[in-house]
Order: C-alpha cells, then structure tokens, then sequence
C-alpha cells in the first residue's frame, strides 16, 4: 500500500496543477486537458475500458469501466468530477492555488478537496482492492464517471446519461463529492441540499447619471436590487419566496437526535466558516440542522455602479445581484426559478428593466433511505477502515445525487473522506491525505461486501 | 473677440487633455500639472499675481489677482475647480475622455462642462472685459481660486480658506460650476444642494465560505448591506435617518411657482437623465423640485462577493456600499453623518461588523437671498449677454458655496454657461463651445455693473 500511495501523490498532484476551472471560458482548454489526465491515469492503472466523452455541448467527461469477472456480481458507478471553481481572491491563497503544494499531511490546491482528491482516491480503491483479493477483476463491476460541469451546476449531465444509457446502466451509484463530519468523528453522509443559482439585474438609464442633475428623480437600480434581496428574507430570516417552504421535508426526531448528538463546537465551527463571527439563520433548528436540512437564499455577489477610491456622485444605469438558493428534499429548482421570476416581477419598481438569467436548471436535493442495505454497507466498510464507529450526517453543498437516481433508477450512497474545514469554493482549498488513503481502504473493503449485501 | 474665442479654445483643449482626476490617486501627478497649466495661462494672459498653492495637504490649487485701478472698487472672487471626475465605464465614451474632441459646437471630454470649460470662461471673460473697456485693470478687483478636490468634496477648502485668509478676502464671491436652466431658457442659478458621502462596510468572516458549507448560518454581509440600503427609504421614497428632514427649509409658494412655469419636457429630460425610463421620487413634489429643493439617498456603488462569469456559491466575507446624500437649506453634513452612524450602528446584524468611511466632510446646501443687488446684476448680465429674459433656477448638484459663504463672510451669486444636458460625471461629457463664449461675455458685463450696484 505505501508504494501505491506515493504513487497516488504524484499522480494527484500532476493532476491539481491542472486549472480546470469550468465557470470560466478561458479555461475550458484546462477542463479538456485535465479530462485526458484523467483518462491516461485510469489506462496506466489498466482499466481496460476508458473513454473521454467531449463530443456533446458538455465539457468534458470521462467514462471507464473494470467488470466483475462474476458476470452476476452488482454493478456500482462511481460518480465524480474534475472541474473546479474559481480562485479569487487569488491573493488570499498562501500556496498559488494550481501548484499542489504539500506542507505536513495537507495537500494545498484548488480541487484537492473537490473533487479531484476524492475521485483519486477511487482509482487508488480499486488497485488497493485488487492487491488485497490478487484477482484480475474487481468484485463487483466498477464504473467510473467524471463529469467536467459540476460547478456549474451540471447543465448537461442529463444529456450525458440520455446517450449513454447503456454505458451507465448499474445496480448502485457511489457518490464520492461529499465530506466526513469531522476528522475525530467520520460518518456517512446520507443526503445533500440542492441547489438553484440565478443572476438578476436591474437597468434604469443606458449611462450612469450625476445624482446632481438627477438624484432623488429617477429610479435607482442598486437602491432596486437592494431592497429586491431585503425582500427575500423577513426579520425572523424566512425566505419569502412564495411557496418556498410547501414542498420541504422536515427531518425526523430520530435525525434531529442523531445530529444533535455529533460532537459540536461553535469556536471551531465558525473559524472553519470562513472565520465568521457568530451564527444565524432560521430560529428553531441548530446550526447543523440550517446547513443540513434547511433551504435558504444567499446573496453570492453583488454590484453596481462605482467601486473604485474615492466620491463618484452617479446613479447607476444598472445594478445587478447573483442569488443562489440551497433546497432540501422535496422542493424542485423548477418551482423555485418560477417563484423567483414572481418574485423579481413583484419587485422591479417602475421605469427599471429586469432580467432574471438562470444558471443553469439547478440540483435537486437527494436523501437515501437509511435502510437500504448498501448504505449499511457503507457504514460497515468506512468503520473498518477508520477503525471506529460512525453515525449518519448530511451534508449542505449539492450535487447531482438526484439526477442520477431519478435517470438510473437506482439509490445512491455517499463515500467520501474529506472534511467540511478543506475550504472548498475558497482560498487555501486543501485535503488531509492520509484521510484519503482511508477513503481509498473503506472503498477497497467496499466492493468486497456488496455482492453479498445486495444479493 | 473672435481672435480671443480662437485662443480660448486652443487653451482649453489642452488643459482637457491633463487627465486631473483627483479622487484617484494615481492622478495625482496629473492634478499638479494642471494646476501648472492654468497659472501659466493666467500669466499668459497678463495676470499679475498668479500663485499655485501645493504647500499644504490640499491637491494643488491656483490663486490669482488682478486689482482693480480704483482702490474703492469692489473686490470678486471667482471659484471654480480643476480636478475632474473618474471616466469609467471608459468603454462608452465615443471620443477618447482626454482628447478634447471638437464636433460642430461641442466639445467633448473630461471636465469640458466641470468646471475646467466655466474657468477658462473666465479667463476669457477678463480679456473681454479689459478689451471692451480698453483699460489695463478691470472695473472691481477680480480674484480667482481654482482648486483641485472639488469632486473629491473641498476636504482641505478650509485649511486653504484659513491660511489665506488675506488673499482671499472680498465682497462677492462669483461661483463658476452650476448650469443654465436650458439652452432656450438661460437662468441664473440661486441655490445649490449639499452634499455627504460615506462608505459602509460589513464584514463578516475573514475569506468567503462555500455556502453549501455555512449558507443560512452564518450573517451573509451582502443580504445585510442590502437589507441596510433598503431601510434608507420608507415605501414612499421618504429618506429614513433620524431626523433627516427636521432642518430642511421648503421653498417658498412663488419659487415653487417660478419652477413650474420653466418649459419641462418629460422625455426630454429622461434621455438627458442617462437615459432613464422613467421619473420617481418623494411624493407632492415635481421632478425639478425633487432635484433642486428636496434631499436624497443615493446609492452610487455597491458592492460584495463573486461576480465574474458563471455561479459560485459563497458567502462572501465582505460587501459595501458607496451612498450619498443630496441636501438643501438649512441640513448639516455632519448631523447626517451622526445620523448614518446611528442608522448603521441599528442596521447591523449580529455576527458582522461595521465601518462606516466618510468622503470628507461634505459641503452644505447654500441659497443667496434673490433681493441681493449682486443677483439682480448677474441676472442683467446674462440678460444682456443672451438677449433675452431669465428667470431664477436652482441645480441639484454640489459645491462649497456655503463653505465659502461662511469663512468669507460675503454672500455668493452663481455665473454658469453650461447645461444640464452637459453628462457631467458620465461618460460623453461635452460643452456646448457657443455658450462659454455667452457666459464670457456675461462676465466681462458683470464686472462693468458692480461697481455701480455694489455702492
């Protein structure tokens, strides 16, 4: 194992120094070269069926396949991705963000967390799975499916599965872009929030205007957007869209209790978010329960108008907020992207234009059903490898866990073995790597248990 | 004259091409260097006391003299500025902003119409002046400061007006940056709004955080920065700082009647307001009257959080907004500083926190009392120089008559030859070249009646 995790490193490194960063048209040449990485990394580990699908509007995905020599073992696919976000504040970083630089037991870069570390982590499962059972062939048939627009919200990942249907056909899927609860207490994540982003932006005039020749006369567009988002909460933190709670699923007791009783410090909480100061948000649920099980609406970025030094007396021609909303299992992003247009309509005062552009139609949330017998399997295979109990936690961010279960038909589980403090989608991303090389031992022990459990 | 219009604009192209944006600070060089510019003008022209006051921590400022032959004579001081306003968007400037772009009657560029096109007026006044009286001093001692923060808010006008208390001292004060009413309705301008600016900032944690990691739970800065721009006005528009109209002085039913009969095109003045698709504002007052008599709340920049292209979804760690407030008669900048303290201090959430960063000091709302013989002698000025009658406007924009009014002692009357048409602070600034050559005229006629008028 330690020959095939120095081997992992380098692997992963080269593959971090790559910024396959989607968002960005100016990288989308990135987003190729890091799915060819990708691909040759799965054929030198001799996976002997590897494609890179590029032919469709989709960024690059990759595609592989190791089948069970028992043509009646399961099939599990293993779903990841290799695009990463952007990285401003890039003067935040204290490593430059695409160099992988490993200090102690940390590797620094961008996607060492998201996901690249943990799709690594795959590849270095299965050839710890095949050292530990000397076969040829896999215990169960593992495919692999790495998608390159998960950070923007896979736009085209319904299309993908729509061509390949065949390709992609299994009996499970493993989710691997999800994180433990914590370093000292490893869980099994059992659920995600999904997710709706959507610019909006408010035009008035078609240039900047003195707010001497005409302040207090005109309809201000930052005035506009900003009180379009004060809108978008009451005092108490509620989301005012309309009919935004109908669909919600509240949490258990027997949920609540369970993440009640995870170890829990505010200090270090807060300090991992970003180092905020305090805490808030909709009374009545914990701090775990608002990332886990609430929905919310969060202003990702505002602007208009001028920013730079100094006194620039304008009213600007346009002002514009990029919103994003967090959902919990039952809410559609399809309801949400209607009642947000309702919503912008009811506030777009006289004599300003509103344009509402989606990014994207959104992540529906996904939680799988305690009892099935491959998240006990899971739960087995990570308490073997991390050699302690673990309970059942979710996790705030989103993904396509849905999308795959609705189009394959399938459950899903979650296997993941980075932490919520790995600063994704911020400066300093990094991942703990000797959790990955746990991550990579729970997968091995994995695909040894589930002939059996799903059988 | 023509030969002295010809040398006007020749000197006026070159002092538009010094780039003198003061609240810049990479400009800086460039605000000495036209201040440089103009005393070599003035002595040029024959000025025999011309000084650029840079000693102190003020922008570089220029003072001149020219005595009168008679001892008794009243003694002017005209004050303008010659710093200018940033150009961004640059992009939508149809000639470059320091080129000086002479098309028909207009002349195009960065402070053509503020303040530097009404000064070089002067300038020119004086010639027009000495050569119709044929004289080699003028009628009354004309004085001249030029100073280089004027869009910055005049935060060292007081230090300047301290230290050169001798320099300075007069009986009138000729004020060179307000408009004419319309092209077709020239108007001699009797009041100016105040204004105070300030930056508010709310800060959160130290970077920004995934929002799928801390959304809904932790104070998102942006939402709050909103929801504090959205407490400025109540439903109606009314500004909501304490006692923000307690000072405020309502304009007599004859002026209200003197505004109502000025020609008002609605579109007319919306397609010279940026373009705007439509009038708003506080209720029971006129569009004119919502910017000449009544006070705002603008938001000039706002600011927080990620928006490059695509979705990121982050809490962002910090956001701001860039306000100001337009005053009249009798408000104070610095109680509407206590009060926006105030106002922050109950508008920030728990978890944050607040900065608010003032632009200076600010300058009060002045208004000159029409029965003063100087104003009835400006007004037969322009009457004469126009060939027709003018009736009393007010502007909506900013200066620091007050200031002046206050540490001098004199009461200050307003000579303008712009219009309010001019894009002042946009991009496209222009001077329509015609009417400098009028308000010159104006200017030269002035300095012949005060002495009469003033005895």
């Amino acid at each position: 194992m330690a020959a095939l995790a120095d081997d992992f490193l380098i692997g992963l490194r080269e593959w971090l120094a790559i910024p396959s960063i989607g968002a960005d048209p100016a990288h989308h040449g990135d987003v190729a070269a890091s799915a060819h990485w990708l691909a040759d990394a799965l054929r030198r580990d001799g996976w002997p069926d590897v494609r890179v699908w590029d032919g469709g509007p989709a960024l690059p995905a990759v595609y592989a396949c190791w089948p069970a020599a028992d043509p009646d073992a399961p099939t599990v696919l293993v779903y990841g991705h290799h695009d990463v976000q952007p990285v401003d504040p890039v003067e935040q970083w204290q490593h430059p963000p695409f160099e992988a630089t490993l200090v102690g037991e940390e590797l620094f870069g961008r996607g060492a967390s998201d996901d690249k570390g943990q799709v690594a982590m795959h590849l270095l499962g299965l050839r710890a799975h095949l050292a530990a059972t000397g076969a040829a062939q896999p215990a169960v048939t593992v495919k692999l499916l790495v998608e390159g627009e998960e950070e923007s919200g896979s736009p085209h990942l319904t299309r993908l599965l729509d061509d390949h249907r065949a390709d992609l056909a299994c009996d499970l899927v493993v989710f691997t872009d999800t994180p433990l609860y914590a370093r000292d207490a490893p869980t099994v994540c059992t659920g995600q929030r999904g997710v709706y982003g959507a610019e909006v932006v408010f035009t008035g005039g078609t240039s900047d205007v003195h707010s001497g020749r005409a302040g207090g006369s005109v309809p201000n567009p930052a005035t506009a957007i900003a009180r379009l988002v004060a809108a978008l909460h009451d005092d108490s933190g509620r989301v005012q869209l309309r009919d935004f709670y109908a669909d919600v699923v509240e949490p258990t007791e027997a949920e609540r209790a369970d993440y009640a009783a995870l170890p829990f410090d505010e200090a270090v909480w807060l300090a991992n978010a970003g180092g905020a100061q305090g805490v808030a948000g909709e009374p009545g649920w914990s701090t775990l329960e608002r990332v886990w099980v609430r929905p919310t609406a969060e202003v990702n970025g505002i602007h208009g108008g001028y920013t730079g030094p100094g006194l620039k007396t304008i009213v600007p021609a346009r002002a514009s907020v990029k919103l994003s909303f967090r959902l919990v299992p039952d809410q559609r992003p399809e309801r949400v992207a209607d009642a947000l247009r309702e919503f912008v309509a009811r506030h777009t005062p006289a004599g300003l234009r509103a344009e509402v552009i989606a990014s994207g139609d959104g992540a529906p949330p996904y939680a799988v059903d305690v009892s099935h017998p491959a998240v006990g399997a899971v739960r087995d295979a990570v308490q073997a490898a991390f050699d302690q109990p673990v309970r059942f936690s979710r996790t705030g961010g989103s993904g396509p866990a849905a999308l795959l279960h609705g189009w394959l038909g399938v459950p899903v589980v979650y296997l993941g073995a980075t932490l919520p403090d790995d600063r994704i989608h911020a400066p300093n991303e990094r991942v703990v790597v000797p959790l990955l090389l746990r991550g990579a031992e729970a997968a091995a022990r994995l695909w040894r248990l589930l002939p059996e459990r799903l059988s």
